[in-house]
């Protein structure tokens, strides 16, 4: 594999099986603070990050936005997530593409609109250390996706121009933030999106998870 | 609205925000009998026969299949979606579309590819009695979803040729079904598939929910 391009990387549906026990810690969330939205308009604002996602929900839904609300909704999901995580796994292939990469020196990091607090359970699931891994999270930007500040991060943090990275990801947000700074997306199928919904958005190519994208990389990543 | 048309409803993700809670109630049946599957595999399965699910999931898995199997993980799967079902709501407009169907006389029904036993929770929170309006159930009949003999049962019972019936669901086997029967397939999006995979499968248009499906009753029946 030549060494000319890195991976950026979503965590929740992109390495790791946990988009539809989000949707559902939100669900509850949002009904134990008296507001009503279908759980398919869930599932399609996930992997904006938090604050972003609830001020357009909370529009949507005509319901009063102040920030004390939001901390109240994001505390309420936070602990409803608890209760799902010991379901959460890894995504078929995630570890393995992960290992293939470092072993052929391709650079990768890991780039999450989820806050340290929710993510480290996923990062312990999947086997990675962020002490030696990049992780780039909510917390170190001021702006998530559908913005590229995390995308930009993680480049910056590899010591990679973004415009030669690869993002993979498994929602709309992914490649919206990919295209604006000019990185490449990649979409996956293992968060629950549809294949034209992911394309539309923009993506190179689109996947089925992580071992379908591993046993394709030679489509998006030149191996000698 | 001229009276030469009727509907034939799916339930589950049409008439009732249900899908999600039973993705991750047949999550936790699978994990308790030691079948590893992504979620969202489980979720684009949604709608078919729980029969011809499990058996389409066991071979995917490689597992071993056996009637004894299959019943115990319905069971299982039962068990947990009965913890979910405090949270299952109608969707927005739901009760609105049905009533505006029955004041206009159009006749309709429901056509669910569940069993009695969990489609009567949802039909109590829908508001809807089954000694008064049709509902035909996975109970009665031979073949379910993407087979079309639930639809084409439901217009029999209606005494309506299937024909000239308007299949609404979430899914893309109510739209398979509906072009078996020649019926014709209106997608909805509440059950969390993409718009271009219901299009794809044959539906004559999509709509977000019962809501904008009511909102929009004259693209799909005249009305005078």
């Amino acid at each position: 594999m030549r060494n000319e391009s890195a991976f950026l990387f979503d965590l929740d549906g992109t390495l790791v099986d946990s988009v539809y026990q989000h949707v559902l810690a939100w669900k509850e969330a949002l009904d134990a603070d008296g507001i009503e939205l279908s759980v398919w308009r869930i599932h399609r604002r996930i992997g904006m990050s938090g604050g972003l996602f609830m001020n357009q929900l909370l529009r949507e839904t005509h319901a009063a936005i102040s920030p004390e609300r939001i901390a109240h909704l994001q505390k309420l999901h936070a602990e409803a997530y608890r209760r799902y995580a010991g379901q959460v796994r890894p995504l078929p292939g995630a570890r393995e593409l992960l290992d293939t990469l470092s072993a052929a020196q391709v650079p990768w990091a890991i780039a999450t609109s989820g806050r340290i607090a929710t993510a480290s359970v996923n990062l312990q699931a999947l086997g990675v250390d962020p002490a030696v891994t990049t992780v780039v999270t909510r917390d170190e930007v001021r702006h998530a996706k559908p913005d590229p500040d995390l995308f930009v991060a993680a480049a910056l943090r590899l010591n990679v121009p973004v415009e030669r990275c690869l993002v993979v990801g498994d929602s709309v947000w992914d490649m919206l933030a990919a295209q604006r700074c000019r990185a490449l997306g990649i979409g996956l199928l293992s968060g629950g999106y549809g294949t034209e919904e992911l394309e539309r958005a923009g993506a190179l190519r689109v996947y089925e998870d992580p071992a379908d994208l591993l046993g394709h990389l030679d489509e998006v990543c030149a191996r000698d």
